[in-house]
């Protein structure tokens, strides 16, 4: 039987299919394993004997993962194989390395220019990679993969499409710049369908294969989940929800639209708001904290900003009809000034359940599990972990 | 080998799906068939063989079918099994019925008095489909399926949740009525989603696998179509389209919010408005007729409804990003003064593509190929052709 790796690189044969499966969840049972997989029982009974035979896949107790029924846990072996994800953020670049049981085995942030570029960046990442890997005794090329998190909407082959937080990225295929620097498969995303794989991953959207995350932050993101898969649309621009327009007199907005959702509920605007009104910059953690507090103006703010938000999150229901909302980002940590306020305005703002059973047509509203950018970085490993966004790399085989 | 109507209703063995996949498509050529399917070549060449010798699957020359190259197209046996479709409408009926080789055979319409309950719906259909049966020669039992299109979001258990043609239908289990009067099988879905699986089957999407449906008629309704599957969401109400809320302040609509889609560019709201302005009943065959000769009143109501239908249609594009919008219903025959102003209006309101490649970004607009109802009664067929929207039913096994 072959390892971990040529496993987990097969996306066709049953055992890969089985090691794929397992990596996605993280800690399995074999009923999990045959629904995810689509394999005969008796099929996934074999092959997961021979597996742990192999040292592939361990026996590990429900302790590790809060997943699932209180029985037989798997999990793969978790030194046969490491996942990296790399979040490219404005002036900085946080990577994470995990192994393929969805342990954390290294995090660090560094700080770079304004202005770095996607080839510095390339470089800067291999450079700490190699330096993480020798800390954990492997090698670079031990890696099954690299994800990128970025704050742009991404084509499926790599190429950015507008760069908000890095403008000169625009137009780059990030694929090629990585591909020169790295052996292992490269996986590109953008920041927020990151946020939904970190979720349904190891946070709120862990066995919800339907739902749609709002991610309310300094920008509005967001992502689309149907039977398990973010969707990314004909040209990686899905869930581009803050950019949904709602009012056509409305503020101009950096997309080059008027009243965007942004213009209203965006992090950013809302800073700009409270130092027009206070005389002094806020950052959105201070900006956050009072609107926790209570303090007059901010909460103000947080309510009008989450009528908007209601608004808008009663469209994408209206049109996409999901059981669940992830509502993510740091307007989210303000509590429930915000959420209240916006499935108030949201109930407004959908096409209402039918009279006859109103309750049970209603979606469930969840608060997403990560804070600060950990969805992020946590999201570009999960890239890895469940082969998303994978992109065309010369030296290896592409699925 | 099993009989047409035996494979048909197994989806599971590879000849199964490989009958199940010539039905869906009409007339196949083998190459499609692997696609669809996802067989290896070899099995679906030795099952072919297999499905011509015993009458199942024929070869038909290139002129049955615009499809494909013009090389070998296979269709099934038009003789060995026959798919209804019926049109629940507003006082009137309308049932179709197709052979596999989706060549239309019966096409009949009666009137219903405007209050007709769904049990008096279902004996009426189960006695015009017996005398349309015995005309061709075969029994109601030889029937692969009843496809039923409902003016109204079904849920997947074939409830009615709302009843804005037919009232007093809301609530009702359609599944339950019908399977009391027929032993085959029942598919129920919502007739803008009848629509799009029309299009997809005779009409403007064959061969595509993604694209949005924008109807805009009496009312506005639409569908959303993501790897050849119309998406329902959680309960059957996905793509309200004519149900966005544009305007919180806006028209109160017929489903408790206001400023929705509908208050602006659905033919019931034109027509009162033309009645208001004219002082005279129009229908809405009218109404299109005068838009379409430039007549002013009519024209500037087109043009304000295509503005609102612009920017609805700009945030479908904003959430979902689809490479196609198929335009269908009564106001798409108005013409260039409809569909001008609706994709102007459509490029002020949706997510602007990058300024380094906006052209093959866009979205392709195309007007739908059906004309009057023609698109919800076939679409009630393609149910059963493609085996969508399929409820349970005591008398057979539920796929």
């Amino acid at each position: 039987m072959a390892g971990v790796k040529e496993l987990f690189e097969d996306g066709s044969s049953p055992a890969g299919r089985i090691v794929r499966a397992i990596a996605a969840i993280g800690a399995a049972t074999a009923t999990q394993l045959v629904k995810s997989t689509g394999l005969a029982r008796s099929t996934v009974s074999t092959l997961l004997t021979e597996l742990k035979d192999h040292g592939v896949v361990l026996d590990v107790d429900t302790k590790s993962n809060g997943f699932g029924r209180p029985s037989q846990l798997l999990s793969l072996n978790p030194v046969a194989g490491r996942c990296a994800g790399v979040l490219l953020g404005l002036g900085e670049i946080r990577i994470a390395i995990c192994d393929l049981a969805h342990t954390v085995l290294s995090d660090v942030w560094f700080a770079m220019s304004e202005d770095y570029s996607p080839n510095d960046a390339a470089r800067c990442v291999r450079a700490s990679l190699e330096e993480q890997c020798a800390k954990l005794g492997i090698h670079l090329s031990d890696l099954l993969g690299v994800g990128l998190a970025i704050s742009a909407p991404v084509t499926y082959e790599g190429e950015i499409l507008n760069g908000s937080i890095l403008p000169t990225w625009c137009g780059t295929n990030i694929a090629e710049v990585f591909s020169a620097q790295f052996d292992c498969p490269i996986h590109v995303e953008n920041e927020s369908h990151c946020g939904a794989l970190a979720e349904m991953t190891w946070g709120a959207a862990v066995g919800e294969p339907d739902f749609v995350l709002f991610k309310f932050d300094l920008g509005i993101g967001g992502a689309i989940v149907l039977d398990g898969t973010v969707q990314r649309g004909s040209h990686g621009y899905a869930a581009e929800f803050g950019h949904m327009s709602l009012n056509p007199h409305g503020p101009l907005c950096r997309c080059g639209n008027r009243g965007c959702l942004e213009t209203f509920a965006g992090g950013h605007q809302l800073l700009r708001y409270a130092e027009q009104s206070f005389g002094e910059p806020v950052t959105i953690e201070q900006f956050v904290e009072r609107a926790r507090k209570g303090e007059p103006g901010y909460t103000r703010l947080v309510e009008d900003a989450a009528d908007m938000a209601g608004w808008g999150m009663g469209l994408a229901f209206t049109i996409l009809n999901p059981p669940l909302f992830i509502i993510a980002g740091k307007l989210a940590e303000v509590g429930e000034s915000f959420t209240t306020g916006l499935e108030k305005s949201f109930a407004r703002h959908s096409v209402a359940p039918p009279a006859h059973s109103p309750e049970k047509r209603k979606p469930r509203f969840v608060v997403g599990t990560f804070r600060g950018n950990d969805d992020t970085v946590m999201g570009a490993v999960a890239l890895v972990l469940r082969q998303h966004g994978r992109i065309a790399n010369a030296a290896s085989a592409v699925v």
